[in-house]
Formats: C-alpha cells, sequence, structure tokens
C-alpha cells in the first residue's frame, strides 16, 4: 500500500447504516475469484494515506461463508464486531463471538468461517507495508490436514 | 513503544464482560494526573510486539469525563465502539454515535468528551512508533478560544 499520495482524509466519517460508513466503499474481498473465499466483502476504513503506517479493514463473511485459506508473514489483528463463527489459526479452531480478539501469527495458517446464522463482520488490522498471502501447495494442505478437525474445517 | 521483546501473543483473546478482555489489564489513561482529563481509562489491545508498527487501544471515558486537549505529529485512527459524545478536531466539534470515525490529522487540536448518560468507548490505532503528545501553551488556548464554541466545550 505504497499509495502515498497527499490525500486529505475527511475528519468524521458517520456510520450510516450498520457496518456501513459514509463514503466507504464496499469492496469485493480479493480480485480473484473461484472456490477460495465465499461471500466476504471488504471496506478500507483507514490508511493508505501515507501518514498511518497500519491499515484498518472491515471485513464481512455472510453466514455459511470464509474467507481464504492462506498464510503471509505480516500479522493479523482481528476484532469481531458483529455475530460470530470460527477461525482455524495454525492447527487450532477457535469459536468467536462479538467482541473477541484474534491474533494471526506471522506465516500461520488461517481461515475465518461464518457458521452462524448471521454474518461474521470483524475489523483487521495489517501493517501498510506487507507481503502478498500465499494458499497452501497440495503438499501443504494433505500435511494440515492429517488433523481430522482442521479437514474437516477448512474450505479451499 | 520501543519493546521489541519477542512476547508470545495469546491468538485467542475472549471479551470477558462489556469492554474488558481476557488478560489485558485496565490501565491509568496517563501516569500524570491533574484536571487535564478526567474519567478515563486505556486498554492496549494489540501492539507493541514488535511484529506490529500499529497500536490499538480501547480508551473509555466516563459520562461527564474528557480526554486530555493535546496535539502531536502522528495522527489518530478512531471508532466508537460505545455511546457517544462529542469531539473537538481542529476548531471543529462533531457530534460521535457508536459506529462513527473519527481521523484526527497531525499537529491538530483534539478531544473527547462523554457529553451522554453514558460511557463513550472507542478504539483509537496509532504508529507503534511516535512522538509525545503536546499540550496549549496559555496564547495557544487563548488563540483557540477565541472560538467561542471552542471556548465552551474545551477542558483543561
Amino acid at each position: 500500500m505504497s499509495t502515498d499520495t497527499p490525500t486529505v482524509l475527511p475528519i468524521h466519517i458517520r456510520q450510516t447504516a450498520p457496518f456501513r460508513w459514509d463514503g466507504v466503499p464496499l469492496l469485493a474481498y480479493k480480485e480473484e475469484g473461484g472456490t477460495q473465499f465465499n461471500g466476504v466483502t471488504r471496506q478500507v476504513l483507514f490508511g493508505g494515506s501515507g501518514q498511518l503506517a497500519a491499515q484498518l479493514r472491515y471485513f464481512e463473511v455472510s453466514s455459511g461463508g470464509y474467507s481464504t485459506l492462506e498464510r503471509h508473514a505480516h500479522v493479523h489483528a482481528v476484532m469481531i464486531l458483529r455475530g460470530g463463527g470460527d477461525v482455524l489459526v495454525g492447527a487450532e479452531i477457535f469459536p468467536l463471538v462479538t467482541g473477541d480478539l484474534v491474533y494471526v501469527p506471522p506465516l500461520t495458517w488461517h481461515q475465518f468461517r461464518a457458521t452462524l446464522a448471521e454474518p461474521l463482520g470483524f475489523l483487521c488490522l495489517v501493517c501498510a507495508e506487507r507481503d502478498k498471502p500465499s494458499r497452501p501447495t497440495a503438499a501443504e494442505l494433505a500435511s494440515l490436514c492429517t488433523d481430522d478437525r482442521v479437514a474437516a474445517f477448512v474450505r479451499v
């Protein structure tokens, strides 16, 4: 995110509807498609101005949906804002409710799933300068799935 | 915040009560006291590990309370999580409700006030490496207070 343009940011951004903000576009989770993720939207709340070393994004996963199973060197700092679900971090699965925090360490496989009837919405804080995620190779996926609980959890 | 100790952070931190988190200490807003602020607590949710270029803190201002009137080169990226109130940013006062976002530009005077019956709780994102805040000199305060609305708002 090296968009170092001297953007003038608005000082006050109203929440115009639950989990929508004035002038903040609702974006696709990622540009590429396929089955690697399902029912995820992204809104960039802060960052990319060059004055903040981090970005704060709001992601929402619709009921039954999931984020990409991936890992990267940069860390994630997450706060659940809406609903709940489950997250895989490494080889552990954690149930999530609103208000919970999740820290994803470097180079650790992770995937969020909206396993409840309502959407799973969360803030995700990342460094502005960060590496690209990678998805598991067939061998890495096979290794992950030697754990039956993980095998039953992951969506690819 | 140059505490670059290789801390192992927990992956999942439960919200144990509204706006309290498992193992996250409830801190004083600042070490110094006096009348510059009133009724403010601080919890550091993420940051200081050396792996994140930012810190995410949760501040709560009790009804009638206020944060310090101050400015600094680093920016604030804020999300209101609880209640509402008002914020002064520069020479403007903005009413705040839960879900609103506030961006405090560099070197801009700012003060949060919990003007409603309930507490004002907010996330505040800052760069991990940042300068110290400064409070207004008598001359700066006099200059700020040439605006009657600002004069009526600020607490020092």
